[in-house]
């Protein structure tokens, strides 16, 4: 069968899928993702020696020792797979849920009632766990999904795909509501792709370059994870110790995600001050600072930063930092360079929070809080697909209700349109 | 200026006009529809004039009556457009509306607040009142708008936008946010859909052709107003007066929109009742039925029905009308032939409403009610862009609330990722 035959075959049959999928009881789809986890568990071996295979492909092209690690399944991370599906079976059955009833004056009852999507392309290139992440919101939100993940992960995720729809098989739920697609042909996604008849969505995931590539070709709807510019602003009014604690964190927690930060702005009342404790405290941590003028002027020891440093996802041990002369001054520098995921402002001014919150305008905005915390589980949305920087629909963290659509159901006795 | 140079212009100068709307104060918003109001009433002269050059043009062109009815403006009926204006500012602002705060166990509080989408694109084949009511809307929710009605309304629409932006700019709010591409070439849709870097959502609102051609071209996510395959299932449990005068408001009452039914099922038990009752009342008001085989056997004088007429929206007074064994046999046919906008049963039994509810799926279900109420003023959601039956974002009657998207706001004091 050619790739796109084979594509449209998959999809054709999650579409079938998803119409009784969409039906499930919460206890039936709650029973598959726990079959899932055990399933997982009791097929480590057989995942560890795929993984064994990708790994060697990996290494003999080449690629680096943090590729080579992310990559890397061991009985820990297949087991925090399997925790994360049973973690995904106790949150709350988003389907069925009302969002709002009202009654008009008519008599006329109406609700808004929260139903799946119908099926969902997700395209990834990233670890293999992302792959029981994605089937397990999926099925909890009673959406069939058609996986397609990077091709150096190949044999693992075709073993980790192959496990979980056993699995939802063995409890009598529709089985056909995880496709995995197993050929690593780039041409399978652009088949996916041009599937509307078949697919509602299409989740990317990857870098900046695959995600414009997807929402470009894409005749599907697309929810986009684009990459994280991320700014803080730290205002003269700050407490520089809970500016040098959230700047840290955003930065060093985990420096390869979305949401850390990239570039600082610092108000030059603050900056002597705060600039000094914060050089001390990343120095140690081995950030790199890459400083406009001003405060290369404060801390010598940072790198000249260059034009194109305030447009770079550096999603490395790397800071920019900009002294700016007040609040205007950093917010226009963030509607010019931010992408829109999450903006931070430390402050003590209540005035100067406000102004920001409201001005400034991304998926997510805080007001002394480390950017890191923007993340579906951090807010106590449960697990998520990613985090969206797509206007409509879903904005932000992306989990089991973003991945619903509502219906309004009327309750009438007999009224008509006058 | 070529056309794409024009439209891309139009479109930047919207997007400009944008960020100083999204911070407009609610009564700076409002004051401007009521200046728009104010404007279409002074000018319902100059209105009128370029209304009959359009008429003029569509008599040569030998348009049917029914079309000339539809594109005449006459004094009452700019009075009507004025007072939609008004009943949009009495409207509550969407924007800044908290939807959902709460507090994790960290202290993080976490809310989620509305905002404008940004920049819409509305192309529309509909008469020229749709032209200030998109306007209104657009404005009201904090967005700009770049218009681009039908050629036909092309004088009538450019004057009618002319005015909605002049009295815009006359209160001191951003007149670049009513753009309109007064070029009727259809090179200008093209152009528009080709501009995602300029344009946050595109709504196309016509025949079904037009949207299909809008959904597959755009570049720019798409709230699709598609056809309305509407269905009432007569249930054995009926009212039959119940059943009746539901059918017929939903058939005669404006058979020519999307939410008339355009096919009626009737459970076998009850048909020979109903459909006799049915038949008077629907001959009196010249409808034609069209009946399967069961329904000539009961009604002789219907014409037969052939099988694309399943799948046809008649868009007149014809209604197809088929007897059905039971509820599946009705839901299995809603399912294949059903458009997904709204589908409707009449019903006593408890049991059979809530099976029809949960297992149709479409932007509105409704039990004991005309399809004709699917609306947005009829919903209390306020006058209505048209009604999405696309699943993402907005599904149903679009509003000022569905014209936003949201933002989290994130307050703390010093949170950081553990």
């Amino acid at each position: 069968m050619d790739i796109r035959e084979l594509v449209e075959s998959k999809a054709r049959a999650a579409r079938e899928a998803a119409a009784t999928l969409a039906l499930c009881p919460t206890r039936l789809k709650n029973e598959a993702l726990l079959q899932m986890a055990r399933g997982l568990a009791e097929k480590t071996p057989q995942i560890l020696e795929a993984n064994r295979v990708d790994l060697e492909r990996a290494r003999t092209r080449g690629h680096p020792r943090a590729f080579l690690d992310r990559l890397t399944l061991t009985d820990g991370r297949v087991e925090e797979m399997a925790h994360g599906l049973r973690q995904i079976a106790a949150l709350a059955d988003p389907v069925g849920k009302t969002v709002e009833t009202w009654r008009r004056p008519n008599g006329l009852e109406i609700s808004r009632v929260r139903v799946p999507l119908g099926v969902i392309g997700f395209v990834y290139e990233s670890r293999p766990n992302v792959t029981a992440d994605a089937a397990g919101l999926c099925l909890k939100s009673g959406n069939a999904v058609v996986l397609r993940g990077g091709s150096e992960a190949i044999e693992s995720n075709t073993m980790i795909a192959a496990v979980l729809a056993k699995s939802v098989e063995k409890v009598g739920a529709p089985a056909d509501a995880i496709q995995f697609i197993d050929n690593p042909d780039r041409a399978g996604v652009t088949a996916l792709l041009n599937l509307p008849q078949y697919l509602d969505l299409v989740i990317p995931r990857g870098g900046e370059e695959f995600v414009r590539m997807v929402s470009e070709r894409s005749r599907v709807p697309v929810l986009k994870h684009d990459k994280g510019l991320v700014h803080i602003f730290v205002d003269a009014s700050a407490d520089v110790a809970m500016a040098v604690e959230v700047t840290d964190n955003a930065k060093t927690h985990r420096p390869g995600v979305c949401n850390a930060v990239e570039t600082l702005l610092v108000h030059r009342d603050i900056a002597p001050r705060f600039l000094l404790a914060l050089a001390k405290r990343l120095g140690t941590a081995g950030v790199e600072l890459r400083g406009c003028p001003r405060t290369l002027a404060i801390v010598p020891t940072a790198r000249p930063a260059v034009e194109t440093d305030w447009d770079t996802e550096f999603l490395d041990l790397i800071l920019a930092v900009k002294v700016v002369d007040d609040l205007d001054e950093a917010i226009r520098h963030i509607r010019r360079h931010g992408s829109g995921l999450a903006e931070a402002i430390v402050t003590a001014d209540l005035r100067q929070a406000r102004r920001f919150t409201r001005e400034v305008d991304a998926a997510a905005v805080l007001v002394n809080a480390s950017t890191r915390l923007v993340d579906g589980n951090q807010f106590g949305m449960g697990a998520e697909m990613g985090i969206s920087t797509s206007r409509l629909h879903a904005r932000g963290p992306v989990g089991v209700e973003e991945l619903t659509t509502t219906k309004f159901v009327v309750l009438g006795d007999g009224q008509v349109r006058e």
